[in-house]
């Protein structure tokens, strides 16, 4: 643990006040995205925009210079072209700013000497006593002190668990959104650009160390320091969970992550093979790392690779056990005491009781479903139940957007009484039970249909179950939480 | 070609009338789900309801049995239970009743012996004059004369190029569901069960010589003449396109076939390099199915492999070239020339001009996004361009609902430009242009943003351009169009 890190990047993630250089009125402009998303999303301490032309801006009197400030400014968001930059900089020693995110891009990324030259400017300053984010980055989300990037100010204020560093703002901005509806929430997240002074070394370092994150995330392009981003993680080994998309690992993509940041993007087997050995879940995709998160924020520790998947609609069994097994995760028969046991509720009629169990029917009553599910609780070689639930409700909601039925939606759904069937038989059993929702409304006029997929989904979170639409991506998701586990065990063993 | 096969489906397809054996008046029978199904799509022909009970179902009389209906019956759908379907099948013979489809199940996929037996009792039937579909089916969905499967009652009426065969009528349902929204319509949809007569192979070949049916497209577990169905392929190579799911190619995914239709799955390796041979698109999930078929649809038969990737976000274009190299497109660098005409335009803070082009900022402006098309399709080097767009109208959408801006949320789009701009480049330089929009709505108070997306996606769709949600589903489909022509070229030019 590294306490003297959490202390220096204080600034950063909790400032008192801040001020924004560049801030401007036009609403196209960072200067104004960035101020007014601040404001949105409620930070709590003193804004000060700073813009040579004066005036009001959102309502806050509006600065000539950081110096004309009365009070003292913590931190300092620099929207200003990229020569004005250094300039400003010195303008934030001279007031005492501790931190500062640079949004501006044209340096490092334009592969410009120039660019090049004026980025090594900045890295120097920042060892006169400032910590820098960025340049070319959207800066810091911070749910507990009111920070947002650019542009975040609809991101949750509800502070969580997981700590995010970015060298894509782009992809911060994304996951903001997408984490709200999946209860994924935040210790910080920060793009930090090309990073020439706080890099993806520092902020991994200052997650492992920072007590309000036990998950680690990432998206990295380029490594400023190879050994030292491994020897960090070495540390963390057993410790937080670590989840990182290291992109440029193609010849092409390598190629963009120097147009994009100015790194290196370095060889992609090595860097594969350092990471497993370090214990890192590694994925590819933005949905995969969502998925990643989600998993380890929703699943136990304990949540095993034989799976019980219970449903209906008989592609959707031979397709998990095609999927499963392909990621390593097992699809076995269900013991004979218990085939035994389930049989005379199941009349031969259509239904594989072995699992894969395919009950027939896209609309599964919830109480036969329930006996599969204590069945599958009880056996003891299963440790993971997958339930698939299709269309159940479709009929229902169709007729009733035709008028022909009256009651309310929600009387037609299934949900409720399968969402008490998850949490008695999980409470009885103790096995982890994952659903999978296919979301399958793509219809511009059936809207709520999603409304209401959203709402389930909700329900089933609240209650702490993890909600996939595809099957192929719980499988993954699960695989990823299990080899995770099963790596740290071992190492504990040895 | 073989016309002898569309006449002798006709019934099945087009009958002129039907009775539903064993229709019920509880709703969550099948018999009475499919009555309604089949009434609410609005079937033109007369619908007998056929059940010993007698009475009235949602306002039609019911028939005590077959043969008390007055007028001639093309057609029968049977809902009843398993022993009772050989003797419907026998008064279906007597009654003149030409094409059947047996929801039932409860036949060969319970591994019993006499669900074996009667199974094949009902084959034998069929030699006598029927052509079955099932049992254990959803049965048919034709737009064209309103016949839909269960649960299918609000299936697009529209007819179109899809010819889809399945053996799990569930994925039917799902998919039938998802087309809607992305304008992909089917010729017919034939979820086939155990194919007790009706099997993969009959079906191949109707749809090659159907005229309505230019893109085919299948689900198969096992096949009930291996041989047979790579002689259709072989003779099919060159004409229609066939994407093809085979389910069960693993040891647990083929146990769960044995389960669910009573078929043998086969070897893995066996399977893939036959289709390969025979030039059928091979994909491995509900999603990617869906994506190809969409492909198909929405692309010129010429989109090439050298794709330009042009947006806002950087993690962006780096996974894009990480995403479609690994697929075997490239993202070559533009030309010189091309290069120095743009960047004039590109005062170079932030961006890479280079491709994939990352305008640094995720919200675009659309002009700017504009000379990048223009550029990439001028460029010899580039054969398909790939729009990435995200957020642009978020900030604008959370600031309407914040009641911060009273213009109408149309207005702050950015796509009604960028889609006149895509439709001046198609037509300018004649390149396909693909659209990447992610989704990133998932929070359940903000609906409306996904009924924006859907308005948008619409929008594009309408004007021929395709839209997907990530990019890797958009570079896996494309992947898959390309192989496809490429391996149609090389067998033409042998």
């Amino acid at each position: 643990m590294n306490p003297s890190i959490v202390e220096a990047f204080e600034p950063l993630f909790y400032p008192h006040s801040l001020a924004i250089i560049g801030a401007s009125a036009e609403p196209a402009k960072f200067g104004n995205i960035i101020l007014s998303a601040i404001m949105e999303i409620g930070y709590g301490g003193k804004i000060y925009p700073v813009n040579p032309e004066g005036g009001v801006i959102n309502g806050l009197k509006v600065y000539g210079s950081l110096q004309e400030i009365p009070g003292d400014v913590d931190f300092a968001i620099l929207t200003i072209p990229a020569p004005t930059v250094r300039g400003a900089l010195e303008e934030c020693l001279r007031k005492g700013v501790k931190g500062v995110e640079i949004l501006t891009s044209g340096f490092k990324e334009t592969g410009s000497p120039e660019g090049i030259q004026m980025e090594q400017e900045l890295g120097q300053i920042a060892k006169q006593g400032l910590r820098i984010l960025g340049p070319n980055c959207f800066g810091v989300y911070c749910p507990e002190s009111g920070l947002t990037i650019l542009p975040g100010q609809n991101f949750s204020r509800e502070t969580g668990p997981v700590g995010f560093l970015s060298q894509s703002g782009g992809l911060c901005a994304d996951l903001g959104q997408v984490a709200k509806g999946l209860g994924i929430r935040f210790s910080k997240m920060v793009s930090y650009g090309n990073g020439c002074d706080v890099g993806a070394c520092d902020l991994l370092e200052y997650f492992m160390a920072d007590g309000k994150t036990s998950i680690i995330a990432g998206y990295v392009e380029g490594l400023e320091d190879g050994p030292r981003f491994m020897r960090i993680l070495a540390e963390n080994r057993g410790k937080k969970p670590v989840i990182l998309w290291k992109a440029g690992l193609t010849a092409t993509g390598s190629r963009a992550v120097m147009s994009h940041t100015g790194s290196l993007g370095g060889s992609s087997a090595v860097w594969i093979a350092a990471f497993k050995q370090a214990g890192v879940i590694q994925v590819q995709s933005a949905e995969e790392l969502i998925d990643a998160i989600y998993a380890f924020l929703y699943l136990p520790s304990g949540a095993g690779p034989r799976v019980g998947v219970l449903g209906g609609g008989g592609a959707i069994s031979v397709a998990a056990s095609d999927s499963l097994e392909r990621l390593g995760l097992s699809v076995p028969v269900f013991s004979p005491p218990v085939l035994e046991k389930l049989r005379p509720s199941f009349p031969s009629v259509g239904n594989s009781l072995k699992n894969p169990v395919d009950l027939g029917n896209p609309m599964i009553p919830p109480s036969l479903l329930r006996k599969v599910m204590e069945a599958a609780g009880e056996d003891e070689g299963i440790d993971t139940l997958i339930i698939i639930q299709i269309l159940y409700y479709i009929l229902f909601q169709v007729r009733h957007q035709q008028g022909m039925d009256e009651r309310p939606l929600s009387q037609f759904s299934s949900q409720p009484e399968l969402l008490t069937a998850c949490q008695e038989v999980k409470q009885k059993y103790g096995k982890p039970i994952i659903l999978v929702l296919p979301d399958i409304s793509t219809d511009a006029r059936m809207v709520d249909l999603e409304i209401e997929w959203r709402r389930q989904r909700d329900n089933y979170q609240a209650a702490g179950f993890p909600v996939f639409k595809t099957l192929d991506r719980a499988a993954r998701a699960l695989s990823h939480l299990i080899a995770y586990h099963r790596l740290r065990a071992d190492s504990a063993g040895r």
